[in-house]
């Protein structure tokens, strides 16, 4: 006989499969589609596993950051992906994740329920190491999904370069190595012509 | 300047952009498209963080389990995915994996060469506990993918439940609880229909 543990398990994970119909901006690397939630959040976990060791903080867990990647675009399942520059989106994503999460971890027994739910608030408020190291991640990964798709899902959007740096930024005091590498990339794709021009630069 | 290690380990990470474009042959639940193997390996490891516990054995590592299931279709970028029941496809399936293993991980500085080839070839040939559930979830995950997206994937395939019932029920050594679930959900697609009648059932 099936437990009710069991029942409200899998309930959760079959739920879950609607991730992968939840589209971001970006494409894939052929452009053939938007790229979704579910192999975004794919791509950082491996990502978190490789470039650990750059993180400034020597004492992150990677455990805890591949859990946080793993599970922190569930929400959008309910609340939609919000583009980064969307200010009216951003103004109340906060009041419809928190109900998104509330549901979709609900679904969860009680326990598994409080950990998600607090790993995924963690990585919301970045309110520590590891979720300052899973924030960098998810921050770094766009810039260079843009570049290898040849700026598909940022040009045209109206945004420039020191948009895309001021956003960004924070990933140096937390990954020094990584934002000089994502720096990089922003210049050459900046170069490439992804990105509106300054007003200065006309 | 970017260091020797970090542009291997980020020429790895543009790499596997690739996995996202590699189609199998289940669907995702709208039916829109194919599901890819990088949204697929990330709800494994979703349900290797939710499941752990039905582990027959109790001292299997979650966190290598993840690992594995993050990075166990990678060789798909260069091999492409082999349909479980296509017996041609599966005759020079470990040839060509040999093969894309050797250059997709080596792609990474050796000690992580080391580490993910080794990871990926334990759970190939299942020869330990971590790789023995990473499999059972592997299998486990398109029963459930075919049952929520109307037999899409599985429907007009000539495959029998029978069939599938062999190909699937070593999960049961491995956690009795998710074979049970699966194997509940396997009778209720042959009750929808989606597999082939047995020469009995005719």
């Amino acid at each position: 006989m099936q437990s009710e543990k069991l029942a409200q398990q899998m309930a959760f994970i079959c739920e879950i499969e609607k991730l992968k119909t939840v589209y971001r901006q970006n494409t894939v690397i052929d452009q053939s589609r938007k790229e979704n939630s579910a192999e975004h959040s794919w791509h950082l976990a491996i990502m978190a596993l490789i470039l650990a060791d750059y993180s400034k903080d020597p004492n992150i867990d990677v455990l805890r950051v591949i859990k946080m990647v793993l599970i922190h675009d569930l929400v959008e399942i309910d609340a939609g992906d919000t583009f980064l520059y969307d200010e009216s989106g951003n103004a109340d994503k906060l009041q419809r994740e928190e109900r998104a999460a509330a549901r979709i971890f609900g679904l969860l027994p009680d326990e598994q329920k409080k950990e998600l739910s607090e790993l995924w608030r963690e990585f919301d408020e970045r309110s520590s190491p590891d979720a300052l190291f899973a924030a960098a991640l998810d921050n770094m990964q766009p810039v260079i999904n843009h570049y290898l798709s040849d700026g598909c899902g940022i040009r045209g959007h109206d945004i420039t370069s020191e948009q895309v740096v001021e956003k960004k930024q924070f990933i140096g005091e937390i990954a020094p190595a990584l934002w000089s590498y994502t720096k990089q990339t922003i210049e050459k794709s900046k170069e490439r012509g992804f990105y509106k021009l300054e007003m200065s630069e006309k």
